[in-house]
């Protein structure tokens, strides 16, 4: 049977479709039964310039949901509306808006703002700022973001991790008791580059679980600071010398406070159990930590003379100077653009903390955004959501707010509570104004005890056994990224933790590149179909050939060791031939399907391959390699060296093909 | 058709071979006309525990070409005679050993002698240490290489790029001037560290082009201190300090220094022309380096009264006073295991060039190992290599010599000179036995300037321009990896040329597999097989079917990406058909064959995005899951929700079974 002209194609060259008709290979495969096979040519895919690549290749890696779809074959003026209703969202939903709509969104507003203030000053007490700077930050970015969100459930403000993260890192560098003012000015401009943050997509769950889960452990045990009334405590993170602080302090442990918290810890503990055991009962744990405040303050209050071991928050008594604003004005938010810090050595501080912040935050939010549009059947776009809170952190910067994002817990009450649309982002705000405005003399007793109770029952959610017996079931590799990131965090530092999550989920798949699976397929009868016969015992070795698969791009990492492996194949092939007196090997076909890349170490190592196998005169065939695959082995000139008969669309016509040609030269 | 039970079995429980007919099938698909399709059901791999898998996991990454396959089944003599052959290579080929081939090896073993000694002094130059050490070192490693080496035509000695890096990392430590005693014994620790360098697959090819191209540009740079005879000149590696330097010692040039110089590099440019072009002439070049040696030598020695300008080496003239062992002794390698620093705040710099320089010269040594062993058709095993080429530098750290490795300019002289075995090293190192015992006084005239020339003919060869060009022509982002290694070693510096050079290329792997290509795939008439309709004229889509593929294994760095992705897809499909007024969409067929692997964020977006797609009232199926994916999707109980009929072993049985079921059930 011959072969007409050059196997490989250009797309644009082959209009009529080409087909071979290889008749006799019925006879010629000698196990394989199967209807006379049509021998297809394998097509380049078509050709395009290295610009029209690249630019594929950016809107692939920016934009892979086509925003701009929606934007096609539209007049200017609908062009224009969609263009207002894109950048801001608001405008898509609010000509719709009604006073029904409006009653949920009070409702919610409302649960989710009795959450908001006490959350808001605890963790703005993590992050180790003035608890003040809490409810600003629950006030300028959850109105920014009911204008740019896409999320209609996201409930925004600061939240735990962002706010241990920021606390840590910046306290590294700056004591925030020695020098504060350097260290709320570093924490604002913090929060600036935070707005820079963008979409990164190597923090895997698996990862994600450990750390916060020791982010939350970490957290927890700092608590003991307050619910055990210690004063002088360690600022050292990690969980070997806040413990030893914890203990080498018990003198200092004040029975009050103790007495205090643990009733408040209980008492908060039993209605978040109560809520997730009844979500219609959502509104119970959303009112606790409200009610403990109030409840706290007034005990405090009535009891001043009798609770001297108590500390307590004075949120309004910052005696705070700060260089260029003088006191911190009671009411609305201060301007705090001349406090961003863009010079100097603590820059390079700032920055970091800040995407490392940013890149968090935004991960946070886009995945709560996601969790609920996803109950809702309605999309989040991560890139309008990476403008929309990178825009609200750079104006919490100059508004005295630190970085925030959508809380998953508070989001989550939100979403219980019946909130329709961003407005209840408004209500919430709202709220926090007046009681920034006329409510904050109220907090004045507040005790810090019944902050260290709500922040620790605010992240012991974030400890999540299940997901980590599900990782351990599932995949024990993910299972120890998990336990690194975990342990990472406990015991080293949290940037460290977060960097080494980082590094075993990279590593990972790394890992998987530099070993993929190669394996040996057999046919099943009756069909085209070839598996690897350890998996599918119908599936049949092929006599005279050798059928490999190789489950991965083949890249320098991976193809000296692909090499090795195929010969090991071809080998422990062989052995097994001679050892069974079977059929003589003669071809080695490579079925290219799942190698779905190739660089310049992969094609020469084919290429070896190929020179090597020749020496022990065996055909070395290629079947069905993917469209870029083809392109470069047609670019590299590999394919001449293969000559005609060396590539195949399939496994099956190759095995036919080749067999009828060895009938007709026998 | 009703389908009898559970699709998913483990591979024990299924003896007989199940296969379901769908005899329906051929008039329920509309468009393409094929025959009944057997469906056959999707099995688990064969289940293995978690040790068994970590086990074989762990011999596939370390062990890939099972090197103990020869000692199954044999006598328990067989077994130590073949473990003698394994760690001692030389037991394998001294028996057969003969007359004819110790001739050939003579022939080699001197040319590669006449190489290496020049070289030699020139590369420990390099490394700033006393010339000398350059030529112990060519005599203890090629000796132990010689035993335990596995490759027959490597030629051990000092290597340029090994000699750069060490000099320019522990120059940056401790200056090789100021404290020359300190700076021998970092050399002497770093080559012991070297020993304990590691085979890793994260050089490229694209990025060691850059970093050879990179650094054989600055050793030649380096090189105009001697070729122009300035006495004053930068420490500096970059290429912006190194020619600024040139140009301002401009007085310092000296006319006889530069005119010898360049007269010698010519001729040892020319001689390299000639052997490059008629490789059978390979023994002029090969011999020119020593000749040059010679000449200039005497030259300076005659007219030594009329060359002041003119630096000379001194080799045996060693002013160095070590603290321990005295003056070096003239003579064979004084033992330097005493120099050895194994603490003290250098350490931290020893380990690392150590390590980095092993790891480099293990590259490059397995790489030159491999050439040479491809075109004569026998193997070199990476893992002995790594122990030879390991215990070589341990041993040699231990008596004066520093890092060693395969050379490949001179591995190719020792080749075409017609070298048999390795001991072509052993008569080598006799040679320098004999200069180091008898000739070294004749070394006293030789001129620092005929080292420079000797050191730029050797590195020119490292710039390999071709190559640079076909990796533009093949694959831009490689090219971009080469560039980006060459331009950060020419301007920022050696170690950190390479490290970006090693962070490209991970990213480039990581952007592959972070932004996977999708797909859709159409049928191809008359047969079983699928293909991209935009690559395949011929393929066309099946009406009501979607039929997706996924190019890359679903992990957490692509999961949201490959969601958001076939949302597009099926959005877009779902317009297209609107337009056209076709069948409505009623199914998405995903096919897995390249999806290699997954992870817990994978099967979370392939739930939800099955739970997207029902919320429109498409079907989702998966077709030929890979063996482990198949595990991990039954592992997380995902399969469950999938119920009957959401796996399938081939597209083409999914798309006839779905079909005849919708027949079935108007």
């Amino acid at each position: 049977m011959g072969v007409s002209s050059n196997r490989v194609e250009d797309f644009s060259s082959h209009h009529e479709t080409s087909v071979r008709m290889s008749p006799e290979s019925a006879e010629a495969v000698m196990v394989v039964a199967m209807p006379p096979v049509e021998i297809h040519r394998v097509c380049l895919p078509p050709s395009k310039t290295t610009f029209q690549k690249l630019r594929q290749r950016l809107s692939e890696i920016f934009f892979p949901d086509d925003p701009l779809h929606r934007f096609k074959n539209q007049s200017s003026f609908t062009k224009l509306v969609l263009a207002l209703q894109f950048f801001f969202p608001i405008f898509h939903w609010a000509p719709t808006y009604s006073l029904a709509l409006l009653r949920s969104d009070i409702i919610s507003g409302l649960t989710i703002a009795s959450l908001a203030i006490p959350q808001g000053i605890s963790y703005a007490k993590l992050a180790n700022l003035p608890p003040i700077i809490g409810l600003y930050s629950s006030f300028v970015p959850p109105l920014i973001y009911s204008i740019l969100g896409s999320s209609r459930h996201l409930a925004v403000g600061p939240v735990s991790i962002a706010s241990l993260v920021m606390g840590t890192m910046l306290n590294n560098a700056v004591s925030c008791s020695a020098d504060p003012i350097l260290y709320l000015k570093l924490a604002f401009t913090a929060t600036f580059f935070a707005g820079w943050g963008f979409i990164i997509d190597f923090l895997s769950k698996a990862t994600l679980v450990g750390f916060m889960a020791g982010a939350a452990v970490i957290v927890s045990l700092q608590q003991l600071k307050g619910l055990l009334g210690i004063a002088h405590f360690t600022t050292k993170m990690q969980i070997v010398p806040v413990l030893t602080s914890v203990f080498q302090q018990r003198h200092e442990w004040s029975w009050q406070t103790i007495v205090m918290g643990f009733s408040f810890l209980a008492f908060l503990l039993i209605t978040r159990q109560i809520s997730m055991r009844r979500p219609k009962l959502f509104w119970v744990s959303a009112a606790a930590p409200l009610t403990s405040v109030i409840l706290s303050t007034i005990l405090v209050f009535l009891l001043k003379s009798k609770l001297h071991g108590i500390s307590i928050v004075r949120t309004t008594n910052l005696a705070y100077k700060f260089p260029d604003i003088g006191h911190l004005p009671k009411g609305l938010n201060p301007p705090s653009s001349n406090m961003l810090y863009f010079h100097g050595s603590y820059l390079a501080v700032a920055i970091k903390t800040g995407i490392i912040t940013g890149i968090l935050s935004l991960t946070e939010g886009i995945a709560v955004g996601r969790t609920f549009a996803a109950l809702r059947n309605y999309q989040v776009d991560g890139n309008k959501e990476m403008m929309a809170i990178g825009f609200m952190n750079m104006a919490g910067s100059c508004s005295s707010c630190y970085v925030t994002t959508g809380s998953f817990s508070r989001s989550a009450v939100n979403y219980n509570a019946g909130a329709q649309t961003a407005v209840s982002n408004i209500i919430m705000a709202s709220t926090v104004l007046v009681t920034l405005l006329f409510l904050m003399p109220l907090f004045h007793y507040t005790p810090n005890v019944i902050l260290a109770a709500i922040i620790i029952t605010a992240v012991i959610g974030l400890i999540d056994y299940e997901a980590a017996y599900k990782l351990w079931k599932v995949d024990k590799l993910d299972c120890f990224a998990c336990l690194c990131s975990f342990f990472g965090v406990l015991f080293i530092s949290v940037p460290l933790g977060l960097a080494i999550a980082v590094g075993v989920s990279v590593f990972k798949v790394l890992l998987h590149v530099t070993r993929p699976n190669t394996m040996v397929l057999g046919n099943i009868p009756g069909t085209q179909i070839y598996q690897n016969p350890s998996r599918y015992r119908e599936a049949m070795k092929v006599p005279s050939f050798l059928i490999l698969a190789v489950e991965s791009p083949i890249y320098f990492a991976n193809s000296t060791y692909i090499q090795e492996r195929i010969l090991r194949w071809v080998r422990e092939e062989e052995e097994q031939i001679q050892a069974n007196n079977g059929n003589a090997l003669k071809c080695v076909i490579l079925d290219m399907t799942a190698v779905t890349a190739i660089d310049t170490s992969g094609i020469d190592a084919i290429c070896e391959l190929r020179k090597m196998l020749e020496k022990r005169s065996l055909q070395f065939v290629l079947a069905n390699p993917a469209g870029n695959v083809m392109e470069k082995l047609h670019q590299s000139k590999i394919l001449d060296s293969f000559g005609l008969n060396g590539l195949y669309l399939a496994v099956g016509e190759a095995v036919a093909d080749i067999s009828s040609l060895w009938k007709a030269q026998p």
